[in-house]
């Protein structure tokens, strides 16, 4: 029983079939200038026109190996060689909050804003740090360890009279599972990743607005913008897109079907050592419980003993054993933020097995 | 009729299917704590383990999404924050020359050899620039234009004696194609990528010695030592490694066959406006020509019209138009160097295929 779809899916069957005709067709590089390369690129091309169909947006569109570069890529390149105030959140995933860290080693000056129990930034602390001199505000749209979603749009109206700072939102964990409350256009930079809903791990994506001279982090030819150069797969890029289509049309069907999964799960719960540290206003794609006296890691083996696969947070940081980053900036209690587990839920979980994870957590 | 191998081949069926199976059973995260992820992470470090005894070497393995990501992150990550002499050759692939030019004109001493008409680098020249303020020599293995092969094992001697420089060798076009006459040990950093292959794309290797403190460019978790931080695709590096060991079994029979392939191309053209670029100490995979006064991307449109697919250089610099610059390093001639085609090779091509071409280059 699979319980961390948040730190990634399987592939949908359809996709692999997709990935593999590619494969066979299609296998030119999209650069060469001979017919079959060309045949690559019309598709490329289609694809890109297709991401930006699905998300109604304008942007250019870059094909990264994951959410991490998409994200260090955005990022590096909106501050490379400027000096400024940088901007961001306290609950960021780590391939937005390190680079941040990296950035303030380096001078940079960077305010991490606080976010409230729900794990909500306070739109007076963003709005006190906004001038002239900020560069980037880069805000995650769904968290990824409690599912809070950030209000987005009153961010956009925030920075709008600043001509000069760029907004970055990450949206990995808001794309196909939440309706956006605010275009994508209204954004400078926004990063996900197929792996997330379905589609292929490898493949992240970066879209920023056209015109805007990003600055380049890597060498080597002028595909893909030279933001990210050399080849890439035309496989993964078809699949990201088929992907992306399919689970934005299924979005609201499938909310509503893991909305009922999370209050399932939620209504049963009777272990007074549980406390909740998502809430009604999450993503119900994500459940994240701290469990009194009990350390995270421990539950997910005690857990897994039962066949029942859960995290501790982001897989990304998960072998650290520090306390849980965004577990601290809501309840500031150590203690919470080294009992968590996180417990994320798909259109593919069965209210079956969301009642036998609940007699084991009943049990913890 | 495909001549265009050196960009990228198509995947082998069988490794397709170990793609669509790794998808369907293992698709955790390697850096999962559940068993899942475990699973998957014993996976992983089965391959890696794989493809050093493969190459038998004991370099720590990180995967990139392509050989430019690998070769951007080899080079850099030797330089960064550090102050010195870099020296490559005028012939390397873009992903290391234009790395070197950035790097120029950040204030690095950059020396680029000279190579002469059979596209070699001279080791005097080499020689004479080597010193304890040289930080770097990346030396491409087999050059992708031509397919001259360079002298690395006596690059690797002339460098010992300076224990400072770290050696890079660009091992794209050499890997499952030429028997390396050094050890991948002697090596600081090498970088190949699959899809040269008939392996997926979307994966790169960077090789680099363990113990070795290479800067990070991206930030965001430890996996992959930090240096490739987020989640990457296990079939993409299962199928890497079961390419790459399918591949070098396969080095001499296919070396065999190919050089049969190139003899009979190169026996049978009788056209007095085709000059050869390469020569029979290349790679056979590689065959490169001059045609008089003809425009190379003329050339390649010419032949696609007979459904004959070749290139006018590295995929990566197609659409510039520019003079190739490993032609015009071997000839010092602008004529040749705009009005070249690289044809490439493979086990998959037949004889047929080559007459076929003869007949069309005969006639240009």
């Amino acid at each position: 029983m699979y319980f961390d779809y948040t730190a990634t899916t399987p592939m949908d069957e359809e996709i692999i079939d997709t990935y593999c005709m590619i494969q066979k067709k299609y296998f030119a590089n999209t650069t060469s200038l001979h017919l079959l390369g060309q045949k690559s690129n019309n598709i490329y091309l289609q694809m890109i026109d297709e991401i930006k169909h699905v998300l109604n947006c304008n942007h250019d569109i870059v094909f990264t190996s994951n959410a991490t570069e998409a994200n260090n890529l955005a990022i590096m390149g909106c501050v490379e060689n400027k000096k400024g105030t940088i901007i961001t959140t306290k609950i960021e995933h780590p391939s937005v909050y390190e680079v941040f860290q990296h950035l303030e080693n380096n001078g940079y000056d960077v305010k991490y804003l606080n976010v409230d129990s729900n794990g909500i930034i306070d739109l007076d602390e963003l709005k006190s740090y906004l001038n002239n001199d900020v560069l980037l505000v880069s805000i995650m749209w769904v968290n990824n360890i409690i599912g809070s979603i950030q209000p987005i749009d009153k961010v956009i109206e925030l920075i709008k009279p600043y001509k000069k700072i760029k907004l970055h939102v990450d949206c990995v964990q808001g794309i196909t599972k939440i309706k956006p409350n605010f275009s994508f256009d209204d954004i400078d930079l926004f990063t996900f990743s197929a792996h997330k809903f379905y589609g292929p791990k490898g493949i992240g994506v970066l879209g920023y607005k056209k015109n805007f001279n990003l600055d380049k982090r890597l060498f080597g030819s002028n595909a893909q913008f030279g933001i990210k150069p050399g080849t890439f797969d035309l496989g993964l890029v078809v699949c990201c897109a088929k992907a992306l289509k399919k689970y934005c049309n299924l979005l609201d069907k499938n909310f509503k079907y893991v909305k009922e999964l999370r209050d399932l799960f939620v209504n049963n719960i009777k272990n007074s050592k549980v406390s909740f540290n998502s809430n009604d206003n999450c993503s119900p794609y994500i459940i994240n419980i701290s469990v009194l006296n009990t350390n995270g890691e421990t539950i997910v083996h005690l857990l897994e003993a039962k066949d029942i696969y859960v995290s501790t947070g982001s897989s990304c940081s998960s072998k650290l054993k520090k306390p849980e980053k965004t577990i601290m900036a809501i309840s500031d209690s150590y203690d919470k933020a080294i009992s968590t587990i996180r417990i994320s839920l798909s259109y593919l979980t069965t209210k079956d097995e969301v009642m036998k994870l609940v007699d084991e957590v009943n049990k913890l």
